[in-house]
């Protein structure tokens, strides 16, 4: 059985959506995703002209409450019949999101087991055969095949197969 | 630089002590870890006249105050001069344990980057060139070379080199 590892944020989770949001309450801004089309999203909100976001990612409760991604939690069910699904999300950056990240995903997965779960910091150390990943950096240092989720900050990467929703995956993976 | 993968419980943490201490709090017995040189120390603890630990090592506080092993700050420190040293903790299973591992290893070993942080559950998702762990489980699914660390629980186990302190793995890996 092949071995299918899925990131948790912009993948599982919409927490591009939740920064965005934490953005506009702090900067009584009032962007939306496709204002970054032409822009790097990153880039863009860590301008000094802007209150940064961090102290709000760090702190408790951000990761507790994130939207799931349409039809996420229907096709990861399915997924697990043909593969050995682990869930594998970068998370030790921030320690108070480790449980928050464990409850979310139990309340919206309950059919993942624990053992196919890892919370980690670089994603170097995880081998299996088909990735699904938001960022470069993680897909790059992946041995099996990668699939890029389409997310705000990547509309500029070029190179990957990519993939803009979990219908897609369905159809490509099953 | 070869990436060596280093374990938590009963390699960095003394957790059977803790666990052998919890074990006599609520049974009031008296045992110390040479008790178990020709037993099987799990099959030990949960026999069915005894009290379950399982309750105290499920709640909060008990990942929290684990006596680090001797020497393993010192040796963990210079390996770092020669191995890309990873932290990997089986941990899922137990939720309440996430933070606290992270808190404790940030406190003994606050040389680790958290990107060197790994806390899972099925071990055979990590790759590596050198693995130190207490639990055949680990050791077997891994690729590269594997050191068991003795432990009260794996006495009886065979067939792996086996090293019994910091100081042997100092000298080594050195």
């Amino acid at each position: 059985m092949k071995r299918l590892i899925v990131d948790m944020d912009d993948v599982l989770a919409d927490t591009s959506q939740a920064i965005l949001e934490a953005f506009n309450t702090i900067n009584h801004t009032n962007y939306n995703k496709e204002y970054f089309r032409n822009k790097v999203f990153y880039e863009f909100i860590n301008q000094a002209q802007f209150e940064s976001i961090r102290p709000m990612i760090e702190a408790k409760g951000f990761f507790a409450d994130l939207p799931v991604m349409a039809d996420a939690v229907q096709v990861m069910h399915d997924l697990q019949a043909k593969y050995d699904v682990f869930v594998v999300s970068a998370a030790t950056e921030f320690p108070n999101s480790l449980e928050e990240k464990y409850h979310w995903l139990a309340n919206y997965f309950p059919f993942i087991h624990w053992k196919n779960f890892v919370l980690c910091g670089d994603k170097s150390i995880i081998k299996g055969d088909i990735m699904i990943d938001d960022h470069e950096k993680n897909l790059k240092t992946f041995e099996g095949e990668s699939l890029l989720f389409d997310a705000v900050h990547n509309w500029h990467l070029e190179g990957y197969q990519r993939v803009h929703n979990w219908k897609e995956i369905e159809l490509l993976l099953n």
